[in-house]
């Protein structure tokens, strides 16, 4: 039996999440699954305004020997302001859990209008692969004379050789297996000087390793322009933390399908679960309306399944995403130009699965 | 009379100059405007080959006394990495001469293709007023273990508040000044969560001496997305350091104009020179070969004019750049989808001049 650790989280999640249970739940009845769904009412802000933190003192014993997390969106601005909700759940999550990967696609799909012109389905099609646990995103810093016009604060950025060549050794190895085998590295070494000539070195000492796999670099400035001029490059991009943060939602904006595309944070040596959520957030503008778009936490659950080792079950999920996009008459959430219900979507998606 | 110093760096940035110079002393003698050009050959990596260093040790009082300097573009990571070339030079005169705005346009202009679906010249028109002088590019920082499986890199990110807060104020009477008064501040305090609180909070304090314009802010990844999506949003965005970066040259990319869009490190103070410079860089690629787009050297001019208190004088170049890049039948440079060289198009502007 493999144990999948549910949190719907905040907003929107307490919608998406049901609809994912239901596309999970009819394929693992379809292929004969042994995944058995538990539900934990924590990393939320309900459970902070309770208790006055995210999670129990032992979520780590509650949640550390399941298989895998299903999580929803987390955040609710109104009553905790961000950092402490993040900080206390999904960033602690990545950290604890070990999640050094976090893998998202940028792809575009049939039935999906692009914001760029003249694109067409298959014409982009990307794996972002950005280092999940260190780098900007630190929790070393301060402030020093505080409240005064002195006023002075410090963050720093963290790269270790370890953090380094784990996620790069990752992406090299996903693009060996994919047929273009390109990777792209995401820098800004011209301007930050210090920690990206060490990740650009590293880099190279991998790509010598890696002899099959086409290497190239861009600064994180241009690249973010070459994602809107030309997509159809990139093939498997490699990042930083915060690079690839940016990077994995920018690829999802040019496919436009920000509001379906997933995140799967992966711990690849299994010690600890992994995460599988959408990318998109809480959105509180229109939590509580039933109009969220499901399929980002759809797609999500279908990464879970081929993580868990049920890559059939993937397909089935995936290519029914893909049926109910690609038909005009299928119901379609409001963000696709439909005016669907959440549960209507997953619905169709469920029984197309 | 008004002394500018010329520095025409590398690669395509000898080819630019000799355009924006053509303009501006074609509006300095139709206008009457006291200027005076003055190049100096340093700030280059030819210069770095012949004396290991990119300027000579008294580059502050060869060009510190002039009203403003007029860049070309830096680097040549062939024969000097960029870090060194870039550090050595255009890093370094923001710095020392306290050019703490850097502040570029992004504006859909007639005659050049966007590649956003269905946008229109006048739909995008914004400002990017970029931190300049801390923030993500400090020079504080290092490595341990050298060399070894244990290796660190770290790099700490500095804000001060004399710092932030004479950037904000400058973004926010840039838009009070502007039809619209909206100003939007991008962040990441949901995960960089020791600085970008800070710049948050910041920015609510100065807000609150500005109840004329309108405040919103967005996590940096999804005002990429936001940028790609709905451009139209946007007035002034005032951002830090490396987003500000990022920013302006993705807001370029989707208006299709990242060849021709200009940069200006303002030293609003004038206690030293501002510098004026086209946001492409040096393009090795098709450097000598006669056919970069001058625009972003000629545009860099005219904010330059604009800065020196010519205001007709920085028009009649708008105009003019605008008139040739909407004329079908004048000449465009590759990039814009001609055949014409850097020169024939650099005649064109300085003729509707
Ligand atoms: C060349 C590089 C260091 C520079 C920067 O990052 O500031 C450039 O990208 C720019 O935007 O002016
Ligand atoms: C919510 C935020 C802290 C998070 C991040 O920056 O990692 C999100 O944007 C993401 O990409 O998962």
């Amino acid at each position: 039996m493999q144990r999948i650790a549910v949190l719907a989280g905040d907003g929107i999640g307490q919608e998406t999440m049901p609809e994912g249970l239901r596309v999970m739940r009819a394929v693992a009845e379809r292929f004969g699954l042994p995944l058995r769904f538990e539900e934990f009412d924590f990393a939320n802000c309900r459970y902070y305004e309770q208790h006055g933190q995210m999670m129990p003192s032992d979520w780590k014993d509650q949640i550390g020997g399941h298989d895998a997390i299903f999580y929803g969106a987390v955040g609710w601005p109104a009553t905790v302001p961000d950092h402490v909700s993040l900080w206390g759940s999904l960033l602690q999550f990545r950290r604890e859990f070990d999640q050094y990967v976090n893998l998202r696609p940028a792809r575009l799909m049939p039935g999906v209008r692009s914001p760029l012109a003249g694109r067409q389905p298959g014409d982009i099609d990307m794996w972002i692969v950005r280092e999940n646990t260190e780098g900007e995103y630190s929790s070393v810093g301060g402030r020093m004379y505080p409240g005064t016009e002195r006023e002075i604060v410090l963050q720093e950025t963290v790269m270790s050789r370890v953090g380094v060549d784990r996620v790069l050794r990752f992406a090299f190895e996903l693009a060996a297996s994919r047929p273009r085998a390109r990777l792209t590295s995401a820098t800004k070494s011209n301007g930050i000087a210090i920690t990206m000539p060490y990740w650009d070195e590293r880099v190279e000492a991998m790509a010598a390793q890696y002899p099959g796999v086409g290497v190239d670099k861009f600064h994180i400035d241009i690249l973010c322009a070459h994602f809107v001029q030309r997509p159809q490059h990139f093939d498997v991009v490699v990042a930083s933390n915060l690079f690839g943060d940016i990077l994995s939602d920018l690829g999802p904006a040019c496919t436009g399908t920000i509001a379906i595309a997933p995140s799967a944070n992966l711990n690849p040596t299994r010690e600890w679960p992994s995460l599988f959520e959408p990318v998109h957030g809480s959105a509180p503008d229109i939590a509580g309306k039933g109009i969220a778009n499901p399929i980002g936490q759809i797609w999500a659950g279908a990464m879970m399944l081929d993580f868990l080792g049920h890559r059939a079950a993937h397909d089935a999920v995936m290519a029914a995403i893909e049926t109910v996009l690609a038909d005009p008459a299928a119901p379609k959430t409001r963000d696709l130009g439909g005016s669907a219900s959440c549960t209507q979507l997953g619905q169709a998606i469920a029984e197309a699965a």
